[in-house]
């Protein structure tokens, strides 16, 4: 199982590939950021994610793609910026042919660390000893798609094991 | 002249194309709505208007493209929504390398009908008399894609007269 976690976005976007092995061990193939400056037309921005998005699908073919979900209450201008960027991402895979699921940020935190109110440091922990890595993955964005795509690796286990 | 106007949303995307004859006189090439239903999911949705406004494009080949701004004060949900699809919209224009302008929903009222809070009959008997129409264009959607056009028309003018 291969699976691209994304954390949506228009000025940074969190991508994070994670496979999940035979013996069931996670381990992280690729993680990182996409950025875009504010000081550039939204459609040039808007480009440059699907773009870049297109080509980490192509690089690695992934199975699944996990996607954090949109809750704002307060800033609607930020929430119609990222809504912008959230949808040429679901556009790409949607040309790609990737299945795409989504989960609510507390279903992550709650799949990650068994809290839905966990706290950041904690999750990014959680997901260093998950994949097995020395250190925590940075920037925050890029642990964060992996949180995402590690909840959906284990949401796939779990509706494997209810069929 | 060609512009390409377009009202932005997920379900109902209105599209029209205005020409600018040499004499100053206003056309409606053509117009329409794209529309996706709320049964199918968002990336199958997003991917619709992509690839149909991508198709409108390539056929018609239009110099600028108009765009209304996104204001919403009351329900975060539907920004988010329209949003997306929005995204999308500015993709398929950058992608086709079409320049994009946008005008938010005042100034087209003020350009169509030299009144910033006119209301929807106003506006539709406007359209149809600037293009020289037999009756409102429909959708409402349609004719509001139209008076977008129109709009960024009257303002590629004003600008060729301050060079």
């Amino acid at each position: 199982m291969l699976t691209l976690g994304i954390d949506p976005g228009t000025a940074t976007i969190g991508y994070g590939v994670v496979r999940e092995l035979p013996d069931g061990a996670l381990q992280a193939v690729k993680y990182g950021v996409i950025t875009t400056s504010p000081s550039q037309p939204m459609h040039e921005r808007l480009q440059v994610i699907f773009e870049t998005l297109t080509q980490i699908i192509e690089q690695h073919q992934p199975e699944r793609a996990a996607v954090e979900s949109m809750f704002f209450g307060k800033n609607v201008t930020t929430a119609i910026t990222v809504a912008q960027g959230r949808g040429v991402i679901l556009l790409a895979l949607s040309l790609a042919r990737v299945p795409i699921y989504e989960y609510k940020p507390n279903f992550i935190k709650q799949s990650i660390s068994g809290y839905g109110s966990a706290r950041k440091p904690q999750m990014q922990e959680m997901v260093r000893m998950l994949l097995g890595l020395d250190s925590i993955p940075r920037p925050d964005d890029a642990a964060d798609a992996l949180a995402i795509a590690i909840t959906d690796i284990h949401n796939s286990r779990y509706a494997a094991l209810m069929d």
